[in-house]
């Protein structure tokens, strides 16, 4: 692969990310990319539209999985070389997500032949692991 | 509690489900309730905004999370009587959800005084089941 | 197949249980199988060499998770004619299982041509669920 | 505290384990502890009784969810100073362990009054990643 280096590439995964009409819906915005090591590092810019109540400013748990299982997706699709389906995601939950952008790191634990696993791990703006999420994803040739 | 009936509980739950801005972005529908048997049931209508593509009408799996997580939050908070934050949920995606509303169905396996375990089943409009959820919520008094 | 019938099933079952050093070391007994319907029932005798302190009959996680993995296994198995690896399990301890016998009940909710998912219930022998089980399990032919 | 040292700790917490006729029955091994970081690293030594099969030496999943289960119970338990019950636990097997000793290796990711959450990463003798864990762990005082 001529691959043109690292801005362009995220670049090109931004216009990707931006593809799906969700993605536009809740913004996602590509920070990092690392295909040899199947890591990617996504951020959910805080939004009002995203809480959980009209007062208060807790991001909702449906965005959280959102981002974590959207930075799995990309970090195992990098490592791959193509799109890959999540089969099945594990998040937990440790801290409330208070007015805040987030930023989900995933790494990829294992990529076989026709399934990947991969960790995220997902900051607050200070630094606080908020939440944690593990999965499968198929890697199986389109 | 001096419970007005089923009806007012599904138009006071709806009121509830409208309270939370991300609801409202993605649209939540109350479609049934037994507090008893901690039982609760979920529609996510069908949105060209919540696609993984402009072309293409596939549910993508944020929304999909998000109406397991939301129906399976309310399935708990009915038996319980007070609002209960997710701890971890793990959803396993069976099918491709394409061009349909998609119903979850929540049912606590196991409620005690400090956490509940809560299975949801995901059908699409005609009755495959194309996701399912595990999760615990916290059930301590708030 | 030209099966033989349930009864020699079962047999021939339980010593493709045997076969393996472990269920041995546990004890596993086959009680009942539906390879249609892809459901397996697996019990797991109480013994005093698998529980967590020598006074007290509490048995350990160790074989609850045991004969979850197994039952399942041996369910998808049964309904896709070969031997299945587990890929991932996800165990919720709901109460304790003291001094008694567990039955764990497994039922493929989902087979496709290279993975399927299936949930456990595990129940003890006054009828209390005690623990449940939900995996993906690899289903391509070896 | 006046803990007597880390050599003094392990033997203790050794002995903590040969409390369960299942460890017994399994042999688990303590090879490190840091309570302050929540950090534990407990070791299965190979053995024919733990395989699936009388020839070959593929050790079985159930002891890998044994000593999965134990490590991450006794990291939270350094952490929290008194015995912490499994809530649940997520297991991916990555590769097949064959004729090697398993090490698992926990270190707790976020732990309340309530309840922790603990990562745990099982190692062959030649290094290899075959399983993962993550789980929740009750922390309410005894």
């Amino acid at each position: 692969m001529t691959s043109p280096g690292p801005v362009a590439d995220i670049a090109a995964l931004q216009a990707q990310i931006d593809e799906a009409p969700y993605h536009r819906l809740v913004r996602l915005v590509v920070e990092e990319v690392d295909a040899e090591h199947g890591r990617f590092v996504l951020r959910l810019p805080f939004s009002g539209t995203l809480t959980r109540h009209d007062e208060g400013k807790q991001v909702h748990g449906g965005p959280i999985a959102s981002v974590i299982d959207t930075a799995g997706t990309f970090a195992v699709a990098a490592m791959v070389g193509h799109g890959v389906p999540t089969m099945n995601l594990r998040i937990d939950y440790l801290r409330p997500a208070v007015d805040s952008d987030l930023v989900a790191t995933a790494v990829v634990r294992r990529a076989g032949r026709t399934t990947a696993v991969c960790d995220i791990d997902l900051h607050d703006g200070e630094g606080r692991l908020v939440a944690v999420g593990r999965g499968t994803w198929s890697t199986a040739a389109p």
